[in-house]
Protein backbone atom coordinates (compact mmCIF):
# COMPACT_ATOMS: atom_id res chain seq x y z
CA UNK A 1 0.00 0.00 0.00
CA UNK A 2 1.25 3.42 -0.77
CA UNK A 3 5.00 1.34 -1.43
CA UNK A 4 5.01 3.12 -5.36
CA UNK A 5 5.20 6.63 -3.03
CA UNK A 6 8.88 7.92 -2.07
CA UNK A 7 9.30 10.35 -0.27
CA UNK A 8 12.87 12.25 -0.80
CA UNK A 9 14.46 14.48 1.91
CA UNK A 10 17.24 16.57 0.05
CA UNK A 11 20.32 17.67 2.15
CA UNK A 12 18.35 17.48 5.59
CA UNK A 13 20.43 19.59 7.90
CA UNK A 14 18.77 18.43 11.75
CA UNK A 15 19.10 14.68 12.14
CA UNK A 16 15.67 15.11 14.22
CA UNK A 17 13.60 16.48 11.57
CA UNK A 18 14.76 13.06 9.42
CA UNK A 19 12.99 11.23 12.84
CA UNK A 20 9.63 13.21 12.93
CA UNK A 21 9.30 12.67 9.32
CA UNK A 22 9.79 9.04 9.77
CA UNK A 23 6.83 9.42 12.37
CA UNK A 24 4.71 11.06 10.34
CA UNK A 25 4.92 8.57 7.31
CA UNK A 26 4.70 5.71 9.44
CA UNK A 27 1.17 7.51 10.93
CA UNK A 28 -0.30 7.75 7.09
CA UNK A 29 0.76 3.86 6.56
CA UNK A 30 4.30 4.90 4.60
CA UNK A 31 7.65 3.77 4.62
CA UNK A 32 9.83 4.26 1.69
CA UNK A 33 11.60 7.00 2.39
CA UNK A 34 14.84 8.26 0.70
CA UNK A 35 17.75 10.68 2.00
CA UNK A 36 19.82 12.43 -0.11
CA UNK A 37 23.35 13.81 1.28
CA UNK A 38 21.75 14.10 4.65
CA UNK A 39 24.04 15.98 6.78
CA UNK A 40 24.17 13.26 10.17
CA UNK A 41 22.41 9.76 9.63
CA UNK A 42 22.09 7.73 11.16
CA UNK A 43 21.77 9.25 14.45
CA UNK A 44 20.59 9.24 17.80
CA UNK A 45 18.49 12.41 17.35
CA UNK A 46 16.87 10.67 14.24
CA UNK A 47 16.06 7.72 15.97
CA UNK A 48 14.49 9.33 18.90
CA UNK A 49 11.93 11.54 16.99
CA UNK A 50 10.73 8.75 15.05
CA UNK A 51 9.14 7.55 17.71
CA UNK A 52 8.89 4.11 16.77
CA UNK A 53 8.91 4.71 13.50
CA UNK A 54 12.68 3.78 13.78
CA UNK A 55 11.88 0.39 11.23
CA UNK A 56 11.52 2.47 8.50
CA UNK A 57 14.77 4.65 9.06
CA UNK A 58 16.46 1.71 9.04
CA UNK A 59 15.21 0.67 5.51
CA UNK A 60 15.84 4.69 4.34
CA UNK A 61 17.83 5.13 1.51
CA UNK A 62 20.55 7.31 1.16
CA UNK A 63 21.47 8.25 -1.99
CA UNK A 64 24.61 11.17 -2.62
CA UNK A 65 22.68 12.91 -5.57
CA UNK A 66 19.30 13.80 -6.11
CA UNK A 67 19.19 12.04 -9.53
CA UNK A 68 20.34 9.02 -8.09
CA UNK A 69 17.73 8.94 -5.83
CA UNK A 70 14.83 9.27 -8.25
CA UNK A 71 16.10 7.23 -11.08
CA UNK A 72 13.85 4.65 -11.00
CA UNK A 73 10.67 7.25 -10.48
CA UNK A 74 8.16 8.07 -13.50
CA UNK A 75 6.83 11.26 -11.26
CA UNK A 76 8.45 13.42 -9.76
CA UNK A 77 6.99 16.14 -7.44
CA UNK A 78 8.90 18.94 -5.35
CA UNK A 79 7.22 20.55 -2.77
CA UNK A 80 7.70 24.19 -2.37
CA UNK A 81 6.73 26.61 -0.45
CA UNK A 82 8.38 30.25 -2.31
CA UNK A 83 7.04 31.67 -4.90
CA UNK A 84 9.51 30.92 -8.07
CA UNK A 85 9.56 33.39 -10.70
CA UNK A 86 8.99 30.94 -13.50
CA UNK A 87 5.66 29.80 -13.08
CA UNK A 88 5.75 25.79 -12.76
CA UNK A 89 2.48 23.43 -13.11
CA UNK A 90 1.53 23.04 -9.45
CA UNK A 91 -0.72 20.46 -7.04
CA UNK A 92 -2.10 20.89 -3.78
CA UNK A 93 -1.61 18.22 -1.54
CA UNK A 94 -4.90 16.82 -2.31
CA UNK A 95 -4.32 16.95 -6.11
CA UNK A 96 -0.95 15.34 -5.79
CA UNK A 97 -2.91 12.59 -4.18
CA UNK A 98 -5.28 12.21 -7.00
CA UNK A 99 -2.86 11.81 -9.37
CA UNK A 100 -0.40 9.41 -7.87
CA UNK A 101 -2.57 7.30 -4.78
CA UNK A 102 -4.43 5.37 -7.55
CA UNK A 103 -1.95 4.37 -9.80
CA UNK A 104 0.73 1.76 -8.25
CA UNK A 105 2.53 0.91 -11.30
CA UNK A 106 3.66 4.68 -11.55
CA UNK A 107 6.78 5.11 -8.93
CA UNK A 108 6.33 8.54 -7.51
CA UNK A 109 8.87 10.87 -5.96
CA UNK A 110 8.06 13.52 -3.61
CA UNK A 111 10.49 15.96 -2.97
CA UNK A 112 11.31 17.78 0.16
CA UNK A 113 14.35 20.73 0.43
CA UNK A 114 16.51 21.84 3.03
CA UNK A 115 14.88 23.36 6.10
CA UNK A 116 16.03 26.87 5.56
CA UNK A 117 16.51 26.68 1.43
CA UNK A 118 14.11 24.31 0.22
CA UNK A 119 14.83 23.03 -3.27
CA UNK A 120 17.37 24.97 -5.79
CA UNK A 121 16.56 25.58 -9.26
CA UNK A 122 18.12 22.75 -10.73
CA UNK A 123 16.47 20.10 -8.67
CA UNK A 124 13.28 21.80 -9.73
CA UNK A 125 14.19 21.24 -12.62
CA UNK A 126 13.68 17.86 -12.22
CA UNK A 127 10.03 17.62 -11.50
CA UNK A 128 7.14 17.46 -13.21
CA UNK A 129 4.87 19.02 -10.92
CA UNK A 130 5.82 21.70 -7.96
CA UNK A 131 3.32 20.70 -4.54
CA UNK A 132 2.23 23.75 -2.84
CA UNK A 133 0.56 23.40 0.69
CA UNK A 134 -2.17 25.86 1.40
CA UNK A 135 -0.98 28.40 3.89
CA UNK A 136 -0.91 31.66 5.97
CA UNK A 137 0.69 33.73 2.76
CA UNK A 138 2.04 36.03 5.97
CA UNK A 139 3.84 33.23 7.28
CA UNK A 140 4.34 29.99 4.80
CA UNK A 141 7.32 27.92 5.72
CA UNK A 142 5.97 24.98 7.56
CA UNK A 143 8.47 22.65 9.61
CA UNK A 144 9.53 20.09 6.92
CA UNK A 145 7.85 16.89 8.69
CA UNK A 146 5.00 18.89 9.42
CA UNK A 147 4.98 19.45 5.60
CA UNK A 148 5.50 15.42 4.69
CA UNK A 149 2.67 15.11 7.77
CA UNK A 150 -0.12 16.86 5.49
CA UNK A 151 1.26 15.23 2.60
CA UNK A 152 1.15 11.70 3.42
CA UNK A 153 -2.44 12.57 5.53
CA UNK A 154 -3.89 13.72 1.84
CA UNK A 155 -2.03 10.37 0.02
CA UNK A 156 -3.77 8.13 3.31
CA UNK A 157 -6.48 9.77 3.13
CA UNK A 158 -7.21 9.14 -0.74
CA UNK A 159 -6.12 5.77 -0.35
CA UNK A 160 -9.30 5.00 1.67
CA UNK A 161 -7.07 2.81 3.44
CA UNK A 162 -8.50 4.12 6.83
CA UNK A 163 -9.04 1.55 9.21
CA UNK A 164 -11.16 3.35 11.58
CA UNK A 165 -10.39 1.29 14.91
CA UNK A 166 -13.66 0.23 14.75
CA UNK A 167 -15.54 0.85 18.06
CA UNK A 168 -17.40 -2.01 18.16
CA UNK A 169 -19.65 -1.61 15.52
CA UNK A 170 -21.11 -5.19 15.73
CA UNK A 171 -22.75 -4.09 18.87
CA UNK A 172 -24.11 -0.95 17.74
CA UNK A 173 -27.70 -0.53 19.47
CA UNK A 174 -30.39 -0.18 17.05
CA UNK A 175 -31.84 3.37 16.96
CA UNK A 176 -34.91 3.55 18.37
CA UNK A 177 -38.01 3.39 15.47
CA UNK A 178 -40.63 5.57 15.27
CA UNK A 179 -43.40 3.71 17.18
CA UNK A 180 -41.20 3.85 20.08
CA UNK A 181 -40.67 7.37 19.68
CA UNK A 182 -43.95 8.32 20.15
CA UNK A 183 -44.04 5.61 22.95
CA UNK A 184 -41.62 7.90 24.59
CA UNK A 185 -43.79 11.32 23.97
CA UNK A 186 -46.72 9.90 24.94
CA UNK A 187 -44.65 8.96 28.34
CA UNK A 188 -43.06 11.71 28.25
CA UNK A 189 -46.67 14.14 27.99
CA UNK A 190 -47.85 12.25 30.32
CA UNK A 191 -44.62 12.77 33.51
CA UNK A 192 -45.00 16.58 32.45
CA UNK A 193 -48.30 16.90 33.52
CA UNK A 194 -47.82 14.48 36.72
CA UNK A 195 -45.22 16.97 37.60
CA UNK A 196 -47.33 19.53 37.36
CA UNK A 197 -45.13 21.26 34.46
CA UNK A 198 -47.70 21.79 32.22
CA UNK A 199 -51.74 21.99 32.04
CA UNK A 200 -52.95 19.06 29.90
CA UNK A 201 -55.17 22.44 27.55
CA UNK A 202 -51.98 23.99 26.91
CA UNK A 203 -49.08 21.67 25.88
CA UNK A 204 -49.00 21.68 22.29
CA UNK A 205 -45.94 24.00 21.97
CA UNK A 206 -43.96 22.61 24.97
CA UNK A 207 -44.20 18.90 23.43
CA UNK A 208 -43.00 20.71 19.66
CA UNK A 209 -40.11 22.00 20.78
CA UNK A 210 -39.50 18.30 23.28
CA UNK A 211 -39.65 16.62 20.32
CA UNK A 212 -37.74 19.14 18.41
CA UNK A 213 -35.02 18.64 20.92
CA UNK A 214 -35.37 14.59 21.06
CA UNK A 215 -35.74 14.08 17.35
CA UNK A 216 -32.51 15.58 17.09
CA UNK A 217 -30.25 13.01 19.03
CA UNK A 218 -31.39 9.96 17.40
CA UNK A 219 -31.61 8.32 19.93
CA UNK A 220 -30.90 4.70 20.23
CA UNK A 221 -32.84 1.96 22.16
CA UNK A 222 -30.64 1.33 24.75
CA UNK A 223 -30.90 5.57 25.41
CA UNK A 224 -34.63 5.31 24.82
CA UNK A 225 -34.64 2.70 27.78
CA UNK A 226 -32.17 5.12 30.32
CA UNK A 227 -34.86 8.08 29.56
CA UNK A 228 -38.13 6.10 30.08
CA UNK A 229 -36.73 4.08 33.07
CA UNK A 230 -36.54 8.12 34.30
CA UNK A 231 -39.81 9.16 33.71
CA UNK A 232 -41.52 5.93 35.25
CA UNK A 233 -39.42 6.93 38.55
CA UNK A 234 -40.24 10.45 38.61
CA UNK A 235 -44.26 9.37 38.36
CA UNK A 236 -43.41 6.50 41.09
CA UNK A 237 -42.24 9.43 42.94
CA UNK A 238 -45.65 11.30 42.60
CA UNK A 239 -47.98 8.13 44.27
CA UNK A 240 -45.38 8.03 47.13
CA UNK B 1 -10.44 34.56 10.27
CA UNK B 2 -10.37 31.44 12.40
CA UNK B 3 -10.18 33.17 15.32
CA UNK B 4 -13.38 32.01 17.06
CA UNK B 5 -11.70 28.42 16.74
CA UNK B 6 -9.41 27.85 20.00
CA UNK B 7 -6.73 25.28 20.28
CA UNK B 8 -7.00 23.75 23.37
CA UNK B 9 -3.96 21.59 24.99
CA UNK B 10 -3.99 19.99 28.18
CA UNK B 11 -1.35 19.09 30.54
CA UNK B 12 1.03 19.61 27.27
CA UNK B 13 4.28 17.96 28.91
CA UNK B 14 7.29 18.78 26.66
CA UNK B 15 7.40 22.85 26.40
CA UNK B 16 9.21 22.07 22.26
CA UNK B 17 5.68 20.64 21.35
CA UNK B 18 3.88 23.47 22.53
CA UNK B 19 6.61 25.89 20.34
CA UNK B 20 5.51 23.68 17.21
CA UNK B 21 2.09 23.91 17.82
CA UNK B 22 2.32 27.40 17.81
CA UNK B 23 4.21 27.19 14.47
CA UNK B 24 1.69 24.97 12.80
CA UNK B 25 -1.26 27.12 13.60
CA UNK B 26 0.35 30.27 12.46
CA UNK B 27 1.23 28.25 9.26
CA UNK B 28 -2.50 28.12 9.19
CA UNK B 29 -3.57 31.32 9.80
CA UNK B 30 -4.56 30.55 13.02
CA UNK B 31 -4.06 32.15 16.71
CA UNK B 32 -6.04 31.34 19.52
CA UNK B 33 -3.95 28.93 21.70
CA UNK B 34 -4.97 27.94 25.05
CA UNK B 35 -2.98 26.49 27.78
CA UNK B 36 -4.54 24.07 30.24
CA UNK B 37 -1.89 23.66 32.98
CA UNK B 38 1.59 23.16 31.07
CA UNK B 39 4.49 21.25 32.41
CA UNK B 40 6.79 24.53 31.72
CA UNK B 41 5.82 27.33 30.37
CA UNK B 42 6.70 29.96 29.22
CA UNK B 43 10.37 28.44 27.89
CA UNK B 44 13.01 28.83 25.71
CA UNK B 45 12.37 25.61 24.24
CA UNK B 46 9.24 26.57 23.09
CA UNK B 47 10.19 29.97 21.74
CA UNK B 48 12.94 28.03 19.89
CA UNK B 49 10.15 25.70 18.02
CA UNK B 50 8.09 28.44 17.53
CA UNK B 51 10.46 29.45 15.10
CA UNK B 52 8.85 33.03 14.37
CA UNK B 53 5.30 32.44 16.07
CA UNK B 54 6.14 33.35 18.95
CA UNK B 55 3.48 36.09 18.59
CA UNK B 56 1.04 33.52 19.24
CA UNK B 57 2.90 31.85 22.44
CA UNK B 58 2.80 35.09 23.46
CA UNK B 59 -0.44 35.61 23.99
CA UNK B 60 -1.60 32.64 24.54
CA UNK B 61 -4.36 31.63 27.39
CA UNK B 62 -3.06 29.93 30.45
CA UNK B 63 -5.39 28.08 32.51
CA UNK B 64 -5.67 26.04 36.03
CA UNK B 65 -8.65 23.94 34.73
CA UNK B 66 -9.67 22.72 30.93
CA UNK B 67 -12.88 23.89 32.46
CA UNK B 68 -12.15 27.52 32.88
CA UNK B 69 -10.36 27.12 29.21
CA UNK B 70 -13.28 26.19 27.58
CA UNK B 71 -16.18 28.27 29.70
CA UNK B 72 -17.29 30.11 26.46
CA UNK B 73 -16.66 27.60 23.83
CA UNK B 74 -20.80 26.31 22.70
CA UNK B 75 -18.74 23.65 20.63
CA UNK B 76 -16.03 21.51 22.23
CA UNK B 77 -14.32 19.02 19.82
CA UNK B 78 -11.93 16.13 21.81
CA UNK B 79 -8.86 14.96 19.50
CA UNK B 80 -8.69 11.27 20.75
CA UNK B 81 -6.60 8.23 18.45
CA UNK B 82 -7.61 5.73 21.22
CA UNK B 83 -11.03 3.43 21.25
CA UNK B 84 -13.11 4.25 23.95
CA UNK B 85 -15.46 1.57 25.17
CA UNK B 86 -18.53 3.89 24.54
CA UNK B 87 -18.90 5.13 21.15
CA UNK B 88 -19.18 9.23 21.28
CA UNK B 89 -19.65 10.98 17.81
CA UNK B 90 -17.01 11.40 15.57
CA UNK B 91 -15.85 13.92 12.83
CA UNK B 92 -12.72 13.49 10.59
CA UNK B 93 -10.64 16.65 10.31
CA UNK B 94 -12.18 17.70 6.88
CA UNK B 95 -15.62 17.24 8.85
CA UNK B 96 -15.14 19.12 11.81
CA UNK B 97 -13.71 21.85 9.48
CA UNK B 98 -17.13 22.10 7.63
CA UNK B 99 -18.84 21.71 11.19
CA UNK B 100 -16.79 24.64 12.76
CA UNK B 101 -15.25 27.16 9.91
CA UNK B 102 -18.24 29.30 8.23
CA UNK B 103 -20.15 29.21 11.73
CA UNK B 104 -17.93 32.42 13.13
CA UNK B 105 -20.82 33.48 16.02
CA UNK B 106 -19.96 29.97 17.53
CA UNK B 107 -17.02 29.86 20.03
CA UNK B 108 -15.21 26.07 19.19
CA UNK B 109 -12.54 24.78 21.35
CA UNK B 110 -10.42 21.68 19.57
CA UNK B 111 -9.07 19.59 22.53
CA UNK B 112 -5.45 17.61 22.62
CA UNK B 113 -4.33 15.63 25.23
CA UNK B 114 -0.96 14.84 26.88
CA UNK B 115 1.49 13.16 24.42
CA UNK B 116 1.31 10.06 26.06
CA UNK B 117 -2.18 9.25 27.73
CA UNK B 118 -3.97 11.91 25.71
CA UNK B 119 -7.49 13.38 27.31
CA UNK B 120 -8.97 12.02 29.85
CA UNK B 121 -12.69 10.18 30.29
CA UNK B 122 -13.72 13.12 32.19
CA UNK B 123 -12.46 15.08 29.78
CA UNK B 124 -14.03 13.71 26.96
CA UNK B 125 -17.35 14.07 29.01
CA UNK B 126 -16.77 17.81 28.56
CA UNK B 127 -16.84 17.19 24.28
CA UNK B 128 -19.53 16.95 21.84
CA UNK B 129 -18.07 14.85 19.65
CA UNK B 130 -14.17 13.00 19.34
CA UNK B 131 -12.07 14.01 16.14
CA UNK B 132 -10.18 11.03 14.69
CA UNK B 133 -7.37 12.07 12.73
CA UNK B 134 -7.36 9.28 9.93
CA UNK B 135 -3.98 7.03 10.04
CA UNK B 136 -2.27 3.95 10.46
CA UNK B 137 -4.40 1.43 12.77
CA UNK B 138 -0.97 -0.97 13.90
CA UNK B 139 0.97 2.66 14.57
CA UNK B 140 -1.79 5.47 15.33
CA UNK B 141 -0.10 8.00 17.50
CA UNK B 142 0.70 11.27 16.31
CA UNK B 143 2.66 13.57 17.42
CA UNK B 144 1.02 16.34 19.00
CA UNK B 145 2.28 19.48 16.55
CA UNK B 146 1.96 17.17 13.90
CA UNK B 147 -2.02 16.51 15.13
CA UNK B 148 -2.94 19.97 15.03
CA UNK B 149 -1.17 20.77 11.78
CA UNK B 150 -3.02 18.36 10.65
CA UNK B 151 -6.30 19.28 11.77
CA UNK B 152 -5.52 23.17 11.47
CA UNK B 153 -4.57 22.64 7.62
CA UNK B 154 -7.93 21.21 7.03
CA UNK B 155 -9.87 24.30 8.74
CA UNK B 156 -7.69 26.96 6.51
CA UNK B 157 -8.77 24.70 3.16
CA UNK B 158 -11.88 24.93 4.24
CA UNK B 159 -11.67 28.55 5.11
CA UNK B 160 -10.79 29.09 1.44
CA UNK B 161 -13.72 27.70 -0.06
CA UNK B 162 -16.62 29.70 -0.38
CA UNK B 163 -19.43 30.04 2.24
CA UNK B 164 -22.87 28.36 1.75
CA UNK B 165 -25.56 30.92 1.92
CA UNK B 166 -27.10 30.75 5.47
CA UNK B 167 -30.70 30.26 5.65
CA UNK B 168 -32.66 32.58 8.38
CA UNK B 169 -29.40 32.45 10.91
CA UNK B 170 -30.89 36.03 11.94
CA UNK B 171 -33.33 34.38 14.06
CA UNK B 172 -30.86 32.10 15.49
CA UNK B 173 -30.86 31.64 19.17
CA UNK B 174 -27.69 30.75 20.50
CA UNK B 175 -25.76 27.47 21.30
CA UNK B 176 -25.60 26.58 24.89
CA UNK B 177 -22.25 27.70 25.96
CA UNK B 178 -19.81 24.76 27.92
CA UNK B 179 -20.28 26.03 31.48
CA UNK B 180 -24.11 26.09 30.95
CA UNK B 181 -24.28 22.67 30.23
CA UNK B 182 -22.45 21.74 33.17
CA UNK B 183 -24.94 23.25 35.08
CA UNK B 184 -27.58 21.75 33.20
CA UNK B 185 -25.28 18.30 33.81
CA UNK B 186 -25.22 18.92 38.04
CA UNK B 187 -28.76 20.21 38.32
CA UNK B 188 -29.58 16.73 36.43
CA UNK B 189 -27.19 14.87 38.63
CA UNK B 190 -29.26 16.05 41.85
CA UNK B 191 -32.41 15.62 40.69
CA UNK B 192 -31.66 12.19 39.45
CA UNK B 193 -30.37 11.35 42.87
CA UNK B 194 -33.82 13.55 44.50
CA UNK B 195 -36.22 11.29 42.80
CA UNK B 196 -33.89 8.18 43.20
CA UNK B 197 -33.19 6.91 40.24
CA UNK B 198 -29.67 6.80 40.63
CA UNK B 199 -27.33 6.43 43.87
CA UNK B 200 -24.27 9.03 44.66
CA UNK B 201 -21.78 6.82 44.13
CA UNK B 202 -22.95 5.06 41.38
CA UNK B 203 -23.82 7.42 39.42
CA UNK B 204 -20.90 7.34 36.91
CA UNK B 205 -21.39 5.39 34.16
CA UNK B 206 -25.39 6.76 33.77
CA UNK B 207 -24.55 9.77 33.22
CA UNK B 208 -21.70 9.51 30.81
CA UNK B 209 -24.49 8.01 29.14
CA UNK B 210 -26.44 10.95 29.75
CA UNK B 211 -23.68 13.26 28.74
CA UNK B 212 -24.09 11.57 25.25
CA UNK B 213 -27.12 11.93 24.82
CA UNK B 214 -27.51 15.66 25.51
CA UNK B 215 -23.98 17.07 23.99
CA UNK B 216 -25.12 15.25 21.11
CA UNK B 217 -27.61 17.89 19.80
CA UNK B 218 -25.79 20.95 20.65
CA UNK B 219 -29.00 22.17 22.98
CA UNK B 220 -29.35 26.07 22.30
CA UNK B 221 -30.49 28.09 25.33
CA UNK B 222 -33.88 28.18 24.81
CA UNK B 223 -33.69 24.30 25.06
CA UNK B 224 -31.65 24.46 28.04
CA UNK B 225 -34.72 26.35 29.74
CA UNK B 226 -36.88 23.99 29.30
CA UNK B 227 -35.18 21.18 30.76
CA UNK B 228 -34.06 22.94 33.03
CA UNK B 229 -37.64 24.42 33.82
CA UNK B 230 -38.64 20.20 34.39
CA UNK B 231 -35.66 19.70 37.06
CA UNK B 232 -37.00 22.55 38.93
CA UNK B 233 -40.52 21.45 38.68
CA UNK B 234 -39.67 17.79 39.30
CA UNK B 235 -37.52 18.82 42.49
CA UNK B 236 -40.55 21.17 43.62
CA UNK B 237 -42.72 18.17 44.06
CA UNK B 238 -40.54 16.14 45.81
CA UNK B 239 -40.01 18.59 48.49
CA UNK B 240 -43.99 19.01 48.74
Amino acid sequence: MLSHIKIVLVETTHPGNIGAVARAMKNMGMDQLRLVAPKTFPSADATSRASGADDVLAKAGVYDTLSAAIADCQLVIGASARCRTISWPELTPRECAGQTVHNPEQQVAILFGRENSGLKNHELDLCHYLLRIPCNSQYSSLNIAAAVQVVCYELFVAAGVEQPLAVGDKDKVPKASAQQLESFYGHLHETLIDIGFMHPDKSKSIMRRLRRIYNRIQLDTKELDILRGILRMSQDNQGK
